[in-house]
């Protein structure tokens, strides 16, 4: 058995040395070079980092070639959370003051600009052409899709009103760019056709299941634990499958109750307490954990295709962490 | 001689075809598709793809194949342009609504986002890997320096205190992106490294030539041309090089007079005309005039190096068109 979390750590650790390194290399205002390093240095698991650099190595690629493709998708994400951060006026992420509650937000706006700038800088100073083009169109078509999933999430009344709605949203912000971390390892490694079919389909399906778990633990999770009060989620009227494959299903009396809850940052505990017992007597935790687990199981068997090595075991651990987490 | 401004207008019509085109086929939540593409379609005189298609030009590339990289070096100006505009708190552009007025700050930010992305998108499916890679290195690392230019500007009291200052502010702000249209046009048409150096100080001196034109109207143009108020620059406190260099030039009452004025959007016209006078004194403007003269000298010369052709005469015919418009 491979040892995830310390393997997590050591990834981290090289991973977080070459930002260090990309942040003390950049000549320009010192606020928004702070800016733009503040979050990615505050905290985070590497998880697409992690993913990708060991999808590559499935192919037999040294860290060194997988490394800055690494890192880009480590500022890819850190850009779009700077951004999101703005939008949903959010104070605090990682435990640290947002970047435009620290910078203001028009420094904040072009923090996220350079990051994402530099996540093309990186792939075109690091790769040959043919592989580094490979992986700007990649990196582009995952941005793409996180700006329309994005949209739907702040526009919701719009653009998610089904359970199915939801599940589109949640690729297209989730989901694309935990493919892409898998096919970019692929790239970097040599991977056919077929073993990036395997990496998408292994990559997209943990993606969306990342997100379907954080779901589940935003209604069902221990606060001691995941460190966000009791009907969080609750209260601020977050849509999430769970939710709208819940209503879907509620009769009018519930149904009517639960919306007087659902949003309402005023309701008492007992209020939230009631509405998740409604949720759950309509059975769409249970079927959002089943559907989870259908996710992870195809995503076990794509990565069962490819090459048996170290570097799939972790893969797989990987995939487990993120369902069975607790946090 | 060959007719500059019928030329852009046809250049303006492929090029916006083109742009058409792509947002046509965007699939994806309408506000978005709509924010995204609002202000390039509102308008603008696509110097910066006039510039690229006509740089390749000079070595022979046809229109089909600079037209990509044309269409998405107007589209990372146009992010350029949304996201500012949120940052300026600006509501009229090109007289129509900014983005973020129209669609709200969230979806705008999205919109500059989507846009930028887009860039490395189609630069990564139009262009063969060696090309393709070479340009969005080129775009990337206009972009870094933009948005270190952009920080400059929102930030001038602590980064824009000396004229020198304000030249780095505006050559990374508006020189770099004028400077890459004319590279990647030498790079689509293939051109040696020897000439994509002329085409470097070609646009990087008439790029920062054009700021400075917009800066004496800013300060001496006839309103009834620009369009904008006499002084508006002044009552707005915009530090310009006009502005700067002149400040470094007043003695203690001239300086204690104009600062009464300069950034007090209650002047009265006659005030503010005091403190246009007080500029011209300075012989500041003069000045400006002959510094840009001497860019657009520097820039002719380095076009005078390159291969003899139409292209290379619409190319002058632009930059004397940058220097001597009157609006």
């Amino acid at each position: 058995m491979v040892d995830l979390r310390s393997e997590m750590k050591r990834i981290k650790g090289l991973v977080d040395a070459e930002i260090r390194r990309i942040k003390a290399g950049l000549e320009g205002p010192d606020d928004l070079v702070e800016a733009s390093f503040h979050l990615v240095l505050s905290g985070g698991k590497r998880v697409r980092p992690f993913i990708l650099i060991k999808s590559a190595e499935v192919f037999g690629a040294s860290l060194e070639s997988s490394m800055p493709a690494a890192v880009a998708i480590e500022l890819l994400h850190n850009f779009t959370l700077i951004h999101d951060d703005i939008m949903d006026r959010d104070e605090y992420r990682r435990g640290v003051k947002t970047t435009h509650i620290l910078f203001g937000e028009p420094v904040a706006i072009i923090a996220g600009d350079l990051l994402f700038s530099y996540v093309f800088y990186i792939l075109s100073k690091n790769y040959p052409p043919e592989t580094g083009l490979k992986l700007v169109e990649l990196y582009a078509n995952a941005s793409n899709l996180i700006c329309m999933g994005q949209t739907m999430d702040v526009l919701p009344d719009k653009y998610i009103v089904s359970s199915d709605q939801y599940l589109e949203m949640v690729y297209r912000k989730t989901g694309a760019l935990i493919e892409a971390s898998a096919v970019a390892g692929g790239v970097v490694g040599g991977a056919s056709e077929e073993e990036l079919g395997l990496l998408r389909e292994f990559g997209s399906k943990i993606g969306i299941a990342f997100q379907i778990a954080d779901d589940i633990l935003g209604i069902v999770g221990d606060p001691k634990v995941t460190g966000k009060p009791v009907g969080n989620d609750i209260r601020n009227g977050k849509k999430t499958i769970l939710v709208l494959s819940a209503l879907e299903r509620m009769d009018s009396g519930s149904r009517e109750k639960f919306l007087r809850v659902f949003g309402n940052p005023g309701s008492s505990d007992d209020e939230v307490m009631e509405a998740i017992d409604i949720i759950v007597s309509t059975g769409a935790i249970e079927d959002s954990r089943e559907f989870m687990k259908r996710l992870y199981n195809d995503s076990i068997n794509a990565l069962r295709n490819l090459p048996e090595s170290e570097a799939r075991s972790y893969l797989m651990e990987m995939a487990r962490f993120i369902i069975y987490r607790d946090k």
